[in-house]
């Protein structure tokens, strides 16, 4: 069997970090990447990476995506480009038309139908009509706070609620992620962001706990009751890319409700922040189930991110290959598990 | 939509036990029972079970297979009458043969191509031949000490070794698993069985192994280096099925490693008794993973193996349902989950 062919769309953190992971592996190759930004554009990927090519043929980042992705050109795209579904659509809809496997980074495709349906039928109908696959997954949404909490439920034969906890630190993020997450303002800052509605902080809530509701078959009663709080610093913090003070805002806590009949069935915590330890907080992922039996599940320290979502990506990438035509979710699919042997033994169907 | 029917084969704890959970369902109903057992056949199932019969249609719980299942006459039968492969094979053949979904509790059919091949294939072809599928699943193997491992690698983008243990309780089980784990067994006496090869201990340790190596694409070097140790109690214990003695058996300490060129890879520890807790033992399942990120789990304490086993059972019914012809594992289908809202809801196939 030839190699995996693989193109990456959008090479900042996570594309070019699945790029690093996937050349460490056996039986796939990437053969495209496409990016605008200016430090990129036009070198080669794996100068740009600081890896060594040895004897592989060298991929020369391109800005136009038509010149980089020609129909069924290779296997799989992995779109690293977007948070949002409708902002993420026209993009994975081209990818989609060339008759090529999609995964994508964006948060909210990890259960389209929550906030987009409309898109989440066309995109399933496109991919349908080109024989084609669609996946949306990373750490989280995609595993920690969803479908982790799904699999131990299998262990159950009644469950009455789901506590999902993740305490992560922000430290590898950038200057997008503190923005988004407001961290650097004053208390009085973020609190007046948020009531503009300016702030993102997590994006994935609705993702996850729909993805969760309807796996269990429980019908939500309407969008999650959300909230943000600041978390504010009593001593300085310092990441490679941002210095707050004392009395700054390190991180954001968001906390979403979702109900059924009436009654609270599914409790989401995650508070983020940079350099958590100075703050006394211990990281971690947590899960309470209760039903029959009780489970409570920990993982200490917290998965990272980074790492996280980049795995997920290039670990789902022969089960979108083997998948039948559309939109997938998570749960539709075989669970991701690291790929450490040759990603050909891993495919079950003709490649073209 | 029609109900689902299930048949189940075998009442004795696990199958009586899924019967009450079932009775619990939306969208699903027992259609027949099949069990030798003198105290049980001929009897009316929800008089066995304790449970009010409502105006629900009563089920005779029949010692002849052939009078419980005819050609397609329910959509799954849950087979809960073996621990082997090669025992269990003729009656999986039998439900199969009669176009009729199977999920055995069997714990060598959660990945029985690791120690009876050519049944697999067997078990493969004839389920394509008749249009239904077939898995195996459980507590353990099937979710606590492989595919849990394996959801957690999704996250990591390199794997060097796996550490899976489970320490939990024996005092739910009755006899035969006493015996199978040498529960009250003089050391001596224990330690000669074990040579003698008599004493069973934990089933599953090739079927977890084989599972996740597979899925991570790593090849053993040959079956596992496997031990057991007796569990020899300071203080007298006691169930509501055994007495032991202080200095007697309370239980069996499984080892098993698995090597991948010389190396050791996988690691699973699965110490076994009655009432832990006499012991100073507390319950627990474990996960540490090796690689890129480095991962550590613990649910304390652990989950019932008996209530685990039903509801992994019952709640992979409708992927079984909706799953293509075939022998399928744990990695081929999607994420167990506990089904609490209507079990049609699942169902993605035209029920004939």
């Amino acid at each position: 069997m030839r190699n995996i062919k693989v193109a990456i769309w959008g090479f900042g953190a996570m594309g070019s970090g699945m790029a690093k992971a996937l050349l460490n592996k056996k039986g796939i190759e990437i053969v495209g990447v496409c990016d605008l930004h200016p430090d990129r554009v036009d070198r080669e990927m794996h100068e740009v990476l600081g890896v060594n090519r040895g004897d592989r043929a060298p991929v020369y980042i391109n800005g136009n995506i038509d010149e980089v992705l020609k129909e069924k050109s290779c296997d799989v795209c992995l779109c690293a480009t977007d948070s949002f579904v409708k902002k993420a659509f026209p993009r994975l809809k081209l990818v989609l038309e060339k008759k090529i496997n999609v995964i994508s980074t964006a948060e909210e495709m990890a259960y389209p139908k929550a906030q987009s349906p409309e898109e989440a039928l066309e995109l399933d109908r496109i991919a349908k009509e080109n024989g084609v696959s669609i996946l949306g997954t990373g750490i989280n949404p995609g595993l920690m706070m969803d479908l982790l909490v799904l699999t131990l439920t299998g262990a159950m034969t009644d469950l009455t609620h789901i506590k999902s906890e993740r305490i992560n630190s922000l430290s590898p993020f950038g200057h997008a992620v503190m923005e988004e997450q407001g961290v650097g303002l004053s208390k009085e800052d973020f609190i007046e962001q948020d009531k503009a509605g300016t702030l993102a902080g997590h994006v994935g809530f609705e993702e996850s706990v729909n993805m969760m509701t309807d796996a269990v078959g429980w019908k939500l009663d309407g969008p999650l009751k959300t909230s943000m709080a600041p978390i504010v610093t009593d001593v300085p913090r310092e990441t490679q890319y941002i210095k707050v003070d004392a009395g700054y805002v390190a991180g954001c806590s968001m906390l979403g409700d979702g109900y059924v009949e009436g009654e609270k069935k599914v409790e989401m915590v995650h508070p983020q922040q940079i350099e958590p330890q100075l703050g006394g907080v211990e990281t971690g992922d947590y899960i309470t189930l209760a039903g029959t039996p009780n489970i409570s599940m920990a993982i200490t320290p917290e998965i990272d991110g980074g790492i996280g979502t980049i795995a997920m990506c290039i670990n789902m990438i022969p089960q979108i290959i083997n998948s039948r035509p559309g939109l997938k979710t998570m749960i539709d699919l075989p669970v991701p598990r690291c790929i450490v042997g040759d990603y050909r033994d891993m495919i079950e169907v003709e490649l073209n």
